[in-house]
C-alpha cells in the first residue's frame, strides 16, 4: 500500500472551535475477556459488571429509540427498569469521544505549524490553533461539532459518561496526521525538530485505545473512526476494520475491511467557491471543463487518455494543475462558466473535484467506475450527474457527442437538482455535510448491537462459507434485470 | 432441497381478520426496462416519468422521515417540492400490500379446508374463514395486520396508492400453502378435487409479480416477501432473493440469498400457553426438559444423541413426540415446571420450542450452533438462554453438570429478564411481534435506498472480488478478540 499522501492541502484555514476539550472520566482499563464462552451466562464475574451494566443501557437507550420515533410506546410495557435508567430524552445516537492525549488532535495541528516554520511549543489556548484547510477536514468538522457548547439541534447527542453512549467516537486527526511531514522539508532538520511519524501515532493511537475497556468490551464494534483520506490510518486498519469507518471510497481497504453496510462514505469538502448565482445555461460557454493533475496512478491512468481525446476540442477547457490558490481561482472561474465537468477516477475513484462541480451548478460528468457516492440513501446520483463507464468516454468522439446532444432544458433540470443537495456537501452548514454523517452513522446503530449481541453468543463451528451475517448485494457488480 | 415441509400445523385456530381486501390500484404494467445505461440521465424518456417519480417521492419521504426524526428540521432547508408532494405526516415505514389474486391469500385456506373435507366452495364471507394454527403463522397476523381499519398505533403506515410507498409487501400464504395437501390425503382423490400445488402457486406468483410495474421498477428490492416455513417459497426463492425476505433462519437459503443485512428472522409462534405465574424455581422441580421429535435430518441428529445421554438421568424429562394437541397439553405442562428447556436444533437450525421456552419462563438452553435469532439488536440473548456448542453438549454429563451448577438466584435473573422480552414472541400482543417485524423491517429501508439508487448508475465493471456492497462481519465465524 502506497505510504505517499494522495494530495497536499494548501495552508488555507478553517474556524477552530472555542470549546474545551471533553471531561476525561476515569475508566477502569482492566482486561475483560469478551470470549464466546457459551457458559458464560452460568458463569456471571465480577469483572464483567460494568460492562453488562452499559450494554443493558445500551439496550434500553436503543428500546428507547425505537418507541420513540418508530412506535406510539405504550407505558405499561416499557421494562420498568428502563425507565429508572433510561437517559433523559436525547437523539437516537449517543457519542462518547474520547478524551484522546492532546498530541493525537491539537498537537497534530501543531506539528503540522511546526514543520512548516510555525511556532515549536503548544498552543496556551487551542482557540488559536487554525486546522489547515484541505480536502478531508471532516475530523475536524467532526470534532468541533461534538465539542461546541449547544448542540441541541444536534442529530447526535454527546455523552460525557461513556456508560451512556451507544457508539464511541475516536477523534484521531488521521488525515492531518499523514501530511504533517511537508514533501519539501523546509531546513528543519538542522533545528533538531523531531521528524514528525504518522505511522508512530498511529501504532501510539492503537495501544492506548487497547488500554481502554469500552474498546475491549464490544470488540470494537461500537467504535468509529474518521479517516478521509484513503491513506489515513493505512498502517493500522486491520485492528480498526471492526469499527465504523468514514471515508471517501475503498479504494485502499482490503475487501474484508470496509463496506457499504458498516462504513460511510464522506464527500470531500469543496475547495472552490460556492457558485452564487442562478441556474441557467446562458452564462455557461464552455461544454465541458476539467483542471487537474493529468498523471495519476492506478484508476486516474484514464486522465491521460481523456487529456489526449479532449485537448483542442472546441468548447472544452481542459488543464494540467496542481492545487494551489491560483489554480482553485481558475477552476472555480471555469467550474462556474462549464455546463458540465468531468471528474475521472485519481488514484482512487473519488476526487475532490466532484463536489467543487455541484457546488458550482456544473453538471458532473463522472468517469470512475468503482466510485462510492456519499449519502446514496437519500440522494439519486442520476439527477444531478452524468455516468459514463471508462470504455465508452475513451472512445473518440464519444464524450463530446453525448454532451452535445443534452438539451438546455435537461440541464437546467440536472442544476435545480443540484440546487437541491448542495447543503449535503456544505461541511460548515449547520444542515449540512456533519448532521448527515452523523445520520448515517446513527442509521449503522442496529446492526451494530445486533453484531455485537450476536458475536458474544456465538458458538464454536465450522464454517465452509461466508458468515451469514454477510451481504452481498450483486456479487458481480453488474446490473441484473428480473 | 427437500421439498417435504419442517412440520405439519394441527387444526387449531386463530382469529380471522374481518376487513375488507385493499383496494385494486390500476397499474401500468407496461415493462419499463432499467438497465444500467450509464446515459440514461441525458435521455429522459416519457416511459421513465411514473417510476422517476415514485423514486423522487419516495427519497422525499425517506427525507422526511431522517429529518422528521433525526434532526429539527429547519423549514428553509426543505426542497420546496418536498413540502408539496410528501404525504401527511405519517410512519416512516409507508408500505403497499399488493392486492393479491384471492387465490394466494384467502384462497389458501380454502384450500387448506377443502383437501381435510371441509368447504368445497370459496366462502362469501372471508371473516368466516379461519387460518389453521401453525409454527408460521407471520402470514396471516401481518396481512390482517395491514388490513384492520384503524391502524394508528402501527410503526408502519399502509398506503393504498403504491406511489406513496417505500416498501411493497407480498401477502402470498407461503407457509400454509406448503401444507396444504395433508400428509395422510383423505380420500380426495376420487372426489374429483383437484390436487393442490404449492409450486405451481409459486411460479404463479412470480408471473404474477412480473407483470408489476413497481416490481420490475427497482428490481424487488423494496419489494417484502414472507417465508417463515424454511421451505415456503423454495422453488422460487431465487427470484425474489433481491426482496426482504421474513424467514425463521438461514437452513435452507443459500449463501448468496439471505443474510441478516438484507433479511429479518421471525420467531415461531409459540404453541403451547403462556406461562401465567411469577418467576421463582419452588414449583419448577425438574431441572431439563424436551420433548419433540427425536429423530430429525441435517442439524437434528444431535436429537438423538441427547436423547441417548439424558434418558434415564435424574430430574430431567426428555420425551419423544410429534405435535399435536395433546403432546402439546404435557409440553406446556412440562415446560411450566423445569428450570431449564432444551433447544437442539432441528432440521434447520431454528424451531417453535425456543419460544415455548421463553413464554414458559423455562430457561433456554440452545444447541444450535447455527441458529440465527429474531430481534437481536434489541435482545441479548445471553440474558435469557444459556448457549453450548453442540461438541460440548454431547459429552457425557456435561449438560447435567453445567446446570446443576448454575444457582437459584441466576435462574430467576434469567427468569425476569424472559418476562421483560416474552411480548416479542407474542403475535397477538399489539406491542408483540408484529410490531417488532415492522419496525426491523423499517431498519432495512435506509440500505434499500442506497441499494437501488446505486444499482441503477452503476457502470459496467470489471470486478475480480465481491461487490463492496457486501460486509462480512466476520468471515471465519469464530469470534475473534482485539
Amino acid at each position: 500500500m502506497s505510504q505517499r499522501p494522495k494530495s497536499r492541502p494548501p495552508n488555507s484555514h478553517s474556524p477552530p472551535s472555542s470549546s474545551s476539550p471533553p471531561a476525561s472520566p476515569s475508566l477502569d482499563a482492566k482486561s475483560q475477556a469478551l470470549t464466546a464462552l457459551s457458559l458464560a451466562p452460568t458463569m456471571p464475574r465480577k469483572s464483567i459488571l460494568k460492562p453488562t451494566l452499559a450494554t443493558l443501557l445500551s439496550l434500553l437507550a436503543l428500546y428507547a429509540f425505537f418507541t420513540t420515533f418508530l412506535s406510539t410506546p405504550d407505558p405499561t410495557h416499557l421494562p420498568s427498569s428502563s425507565l429508572q435508567s433510561s437517559p433523559e430524552k436525547s437523539a437516537p445516537l449517543r457519542i462518547y469521544m474520547y478524551d484522546l492525549p492532546r498530541k493525537f488532535t491539537y498537537g497534530v495541528i501543531e506539528s503540522y505549524a511546526k514543520a512548516r516554520g510555525g511556532s515549536k511549543s503548544p498552543a496556551d489556548d487551542v482557540s488559536r490553533l487554525k486546522y489547515p484547510g484541505n480536502q478531508h477536514p471532516a475530523e475536524w468538522y467532526l470534532f468541533s461539532d461534538l465539542t461546541r457548547p449547544d448542540r441541541d439541534d444536534s442529530v447526535v447527542t454527546r455523552v460525557l459518561d461513556p456508560e451512556q453512549a451507544n457508539l464511541f467516537y475516536v477523534p484521531f486527526f488521521s488525515s492531518l496526521s499523514l501530511v504533517v511531514n511537508p514533501i519539501r522539508p523546509v531546513g528543519l532538520a538542522g533545528d533538531g525538530v523531531p521528524v514528525y511519524s504518522d505511522e508512530e501515532m498511529q501504532e501510539e493511537l492503537i495501544h492506548w485505545l487497547e488500554e481502554q475497556v469500552y474498546w475491549r468490551r464490544n470488540n470494537g464494534w461500537d467504535h468509529v473512526f474518521v479517516c478521509q483520506d484513503p491513506n489515513a490510518l493505512y498502517k493500522v486498519v486491520d485492528r480498526v476494520k471492526n469499527g465504523v469507518l468514514l471515508v471517501s471510497d475503498f479504494g485502499r481497504l482490503g475487501q474484508d475491511r470496509a463496506s457499504l453496510v458498516k462504513d460511510v462514505i464522506l464527500p470531500y469538502s469543496h475547495r472552490i467557491n460556492t457558485f452564487k448565482g442562478e441556474v441557467g445555461v446562458g452564462d455557461r460557454k464552455s461544454l465541458l471543463f476539467f483542471m487537474g493533475n493529468r498523471y495519476r496512478k492506478e484508476g486516474g491512468k484514464i486522465r491521460d487518455l481523456l487529456f489526449q481525446l479532449l485537448e483542442g476540442e472546441e468548447d472544452v477547457v481542459i488543464k494540467h494543475g496542481a492545487q494551489s490558490r491560483e489554480s482553485r481561482r481558475m477552476a472555480s472561474q471555469g467550474m462556474h462558466t462549464s455546463k458540465f465537468c468531468l471528474h475521472p477516477a485519481g488514484d482512487t475513484p473519488s476526487a475532490c473535484r466532484l463536489f467543487d462541480a455541484i457546488v458550482s451548478l456544473c453538471v458532473p460528468v463522472i468517469v470512475s467506475d468503482y466510485i462510492e457516492l456519499p449519502f446514496e440513501d437519500v440522494i439519486d446520483y442520476r439527477k444531478i450527474a452524468i455516468f459514463v463507464d471508462s470504455s465508452s468516454a475513451v472512445k473518440p468522439g464519444f464524450l463530446i457527442k453525448l454532451l452535445q446532444g443534452v438539451s438546455a432544458e435537461r440541464i437546467l433540470e440536472f442544476q435545480q437538482e443540484l440546487k437541491k443537495v448542495k447543503r449535503y456537501f456544505e461541511y460548515e452548514d449547520p444542515h449540512g455535510t456533519v448532521n448527515e454523517i452523523w445520520r448515517q452513522v446513527s442509521l449503522k446503530l442496529p446492526l451494530i448491537k445486533l453484531m455485537i449481541n450476536r458475536e458474544k453468543r456465538l458458538v464454536k463451528r465450522e464454517l465452509t462459507g461466508p458468515d451469514r451475517s454477510c451481504l452481498c448485494s450483486n456479487q458481480s457488480g453488474i446490473q441484473t434485470t428480473l
